[in-house]
């Protein structure tokens, strides 16, 4: 079985490596440096009229310093995000991952070859407005953006290429915990997510 | 194969139905009511010096109320806590667990069924206190304390009996969303644990 097409068996064991088996390179700049969050929101309603739930999925990547895993996150304009983003209409949830993660951390020829592990938490935005809740909220019968974490796991080595407009930053994990102010809610609650999790570091 | 032997091989659903199928009935009192927190660390550490690392598993047991997953919690003493408790040495996780489930909430004569999903978090306790982290902090290189939280899925009907000194209430998820102060860091954080399942309520 190609292990892009589906999740892997092995769901409680993630195995990271050392930063330092990684290079990491530049890239032409992505597109959505400098677009005020006022403007991110109307274009996200814009498209939910055009097309209905939004769908996003994001990577949450590990690797070791120290003997510690830390997230890889890339940071512009004062925000932190975890590499990932909107599925087109249609898109499977892994297919669209690996083509995200390419497009925010994967050289600029050839691709990384990540292991998605499991889904780890799903994130709901009930409005056009920057609130996301772990479910649901009750009365809410149409969610306008559907957020989903996935562990993917790294080859033992590889080159990244980081688009300039970027910077690429490995967080320790005990960094993130409680710190919802900092990181937001979806980013400060990767250590409960991970928790069940076995990180091997090799 | 023994649905209590393993995990139960689907752990991606969480079959959920309505408080209404179940009774509650009363039994007698668990002994640890009215133990201070001191005298209970106390306790903690004396067998720590005996033991070793103190293993505990806690249950997520869910019911639908007016169509939305409410989790069931034991009340004493102004604190909510998840069923569950501490391992013997030895003991299996989910072997202890069963055992843990039915001295909390199972009928005074038989158990109850069931089914245990996956396990969804692990907490840390680092030192002879209150505070717990969803991973081992570094530099600590002999935590106190390993709680790890599986999803408890509940026949379609069965009747608890809750021992006299607690009382048994199913709190709804968004009610325990953000709400650390009330519920303390391992309660209040079961929805984002919970966010990777499809609940299904019938």
């Amino acid at each position: 079985m190609d292990p892009h097409d589906a999740l892997s068996l092995n769901k409680s064991v993630v195995q990271v490596y050392p930063l330092s088996n990684y290079s990491v390179g530049a890239k032409a700049a992505l597109k959505d440096k400098g677009i005020s969050i006022t403007e991110r929101l109307e274009r996200m309603q814009e498209k939910y009229e055009a097309e209905g739930l939004r769908r996003s999925v994001e990577g949450i990547v590990l690797v070791a310093q120290h003997n510690y895993p830390h997230v890889l996150l890339l940071q512009a304009d004062g925000y932190w995000r975890l590499p990932g983003g909107r599925l087109r209409p249609g898109e499977g949830e892994v297919e669209g991952l690996l083509r995200k993660l390419n497009n925010k951390l994967g050289p600029t020829s050839g691709s990384t070859d990540w292991e998605i592990v499991d889904c780890v938490g799903t994130w709901w935005r009930p409005n056009f407005d920057t609130i996301l809740y772990p479910y649901v909220p009750p009365h809410v019968t149409r969610p306008k953006e559907q957020k989903k974490l996935f562990v993917a796991q790294l080859p033992e080595k590889c080159s990244f290429a980081v688009p300039k407009n970027f910077k690429l930053m490995a967080v320790p994990l005990f960094e993130l915990y409680d710190k919802t102010q900092r990181y937001g809610p979806v980013i400060s609650h990767i250590p409960q997510l991970l928790s069940r999790f076995k990180i091997n570091m090799s």
